[in-house]
């Protein structure tokens, strides 16, 4: 047993019922683990979209100001008012931060399972992993091949599982390739790996002309760029040769999700033999799953009638499919992680620097390619 | 065998190449019944929203000509070019019109099925109703009970069947309660009388102030109107009440779809013991079935993510639920078409009369409570 794992720095997020984001350090108790749990030295922990939503929230960035002491940081920031509302059930509750993780086991309960685990690198899912110390379930944990770095295990969870499952959506609701916007991402570089692997095609919406060209390199066939006078014929054409009827959009806000569909349609239009009223009978969905635009999502209904934009998330859709299929899922992660699932940092900070408002601004961008690593244990 | 039927009018609507509406009267040969087919003498035929789309399509009301002499009326319009390209395939194509109607079966071919119906009021299914004979199948046709006049079965389809399939896609979708827009449509009263027997609690939105009371004296509960400061507050306290999580959306355009979900959200999250950053795991489903307003929709995206927005439409729902299910909807419209199922018409037209640029311009106003009714036997 690890003796200096009996507390440990976490970092908190609390909103006030005033309107005040206080994001702060705390020194907290690491619980004794029980039978079939682990406590695991957390050191490498990404920040991801989602973590970002629970961590800074609807804050007004113009508004980040340092206080408390270097030893103790508190960063604050205003909430506008009008957006309290939707927050009224986390409001004056300090809350952990961290969906994933990975780190070494440093204590293990008495099971055998756990007492297995002891001294292994694992990866991690279950939020607070912007801890010094986590104390969680065996199930939680995922064991790392020997060799494995908690930096290449940090994100195990959230982008491949999430890349996965979107091929495996494809699959269960009857489409047969697939369309992915902000695809120049890590997530979007992992699902192109696995399209190239599995031979689904994939149609790559981007927004500037550099991550079309990274995408390229990477073996990408067809890469749009909303940004371009040509995006609407060549995102047609894309649609048209690939049959993709399908769409996962991580930006949420403007025309974009209206675009896809209006493509799709035009795609499927062609195709039909006699004129319909009601457009097209081809099923077209988009799923929005991030928001790296929060503004009004705006449809044009010039997509006739079989059509449908919801929200997509992980979570209910890993509870779907049922345990035995995450589990193949998890088992492919693992087996690919220094290849397919291979994630990239621009920044590895520590729990101090990430209270520093100037990083803070930097991570809160949500630019394409910038993604942050926290390493608790530095 | 009547020889009067051996030719009739028909209305037909035809958009060129070159972008203009022409909507005219033709005579037509009446096709020979085959064995199972009857010839019936329409007598009325609604003009519904669907109806519409096919016979104006996207013209410029403003540029309503008529033309051609008084025995053979021609009404011409412009289409804005920009909206030529979805219209593609139908071109150059001149198009009967008409989904339904109701008359008097006045030739039957050879089938005992056939032979029954000879002399009987039927309603019917099949397009091209606004015509003064139509040739079609025994199973298109509905025998209306004795002493029913077509105008009472001219529409036992359209919004019985979609009104009736509102209910059953609630309970297929396993939501518990409904939201209607344009509720004080005809469609809507039929809904209402639905929901008030069948004990399903139903959220009416409606736009002015004279629909609510409309719908308060025909025994609603909740009835929200979205032109009110209120409005919002209504509705989240009628979705509180009720539970209702399915909305189908007459309207399409604007902010209202999204107000729905918000409202949605804000009674799920009111329900809840816990805060998520996700937003309410209550999964809200909004169906837009009409285009009232042609205006983009806007998704002003604060309700979670378990949210989805698509089109229906009648067609497709009944074909998945298969021909025994349809014929339960089918009898029951039979059984209650003097009640439940009663439409109400603000005007009876010929076929002339239905090409007349003023009465084009009224009926294609979608006001809510005007309906027109075409006599083709007039």
């Amino acid at each position: 047993m690890s003796t200096d794992a009996h507390t440990g720095l976490q970092l908190r997020s609390l909103i006030t019922r005033s309107g005040e984001l206080q994001i702060s350090l705390q020194r907290v108790p690491t619980p004794e683990p029980g039978p079939d749990e682990v406590v695991v030295r957390v050191e490498a922990a990404p920040l991801n979209p989602s973590d970002l939503g629970l961590l800074i929230g609807p804050a007004d960035m113009n508004t980040l100001r340092a206080s408390g002491i270097a030893a103790e940081p508190v960063v604050t920031a205003q909430i506008p008012g009008k957006l309290l509302r939707g927050l009224s059930a986390r409001l004056d509750e300090s809350m952990p931060v961290g969906n994933e993780g990975a780190g070494v086991v440093v204590q293990a309960g008495s099971s055998a399972a756990a007492q297995a685990l002891l001294g292994r690198t694992v990866a991690m899912l279950g939020g607070a992993m912007y801890s010094q110390y986590r104390t969680l379930k065996v199930q939680q944990c995922l064991p790392l091949p020997q060799g494995t770095r908690p930096a290449e295990g940090a994100s195990c969870f959230v982008n491949p599982l999430t890349a996965l499952s979107m091929v495996e959506v494809m699959r269960r609701e009857g489409h047969t390739a697939l369309v992915h916007t902000a695809a120049a991402s890590n997530l979007g570089q992992m699902l192109n790996r696995i399209c190239l692997e599995d031979g689904v095609q994939l149609v790559n919406i981007v927004r500037k002309a550099e991550q079309e060209s990274v995408l390229r390199e990477l073996g990408a066939t067809h890469v749009c760029n909303s940004a371009s006078p040509a995006f609407m014929d060549d995102l047609t054409q894309a649609l048209t040769t690939t049959g993709a009827t399908l769409a996962f959009d991580a930006i949420g806000g403007g025309k974009l999700a209206g675009q896809i569909l209006s493509c799709m349609e035009m795609a499927a239009v062609a195709r039909m033999k006699e004129y319909s009223r009601y457009g097209s009978t081809t099923h077209k969905q988009v799923y929005i799953y991030g928001m790296l635009d929060p503004a009004p999502t705006e449809l044009t209904r010039n997509f006739g009638m079989a059509w449908s934009v919801g929200g997509w998330l992980l979570t209910p859709f890993l509870q779907k499919i049922g345990q035995a299929e995450v589990q193949k899922l998890r088992e492919r992660v693992v087996a690919e992680l220094k290849t397919t699932f291979a994630s990239h940092y621009s920044r590895e900070i520590s729990l101090a620097e990430a209270l520093q408002p100037e990083i803070i601004a930097a991570y809160s961008k949500f630019s394409t390619g910038e993604k942050y690593l926290i390493n608790p244990s530095r």
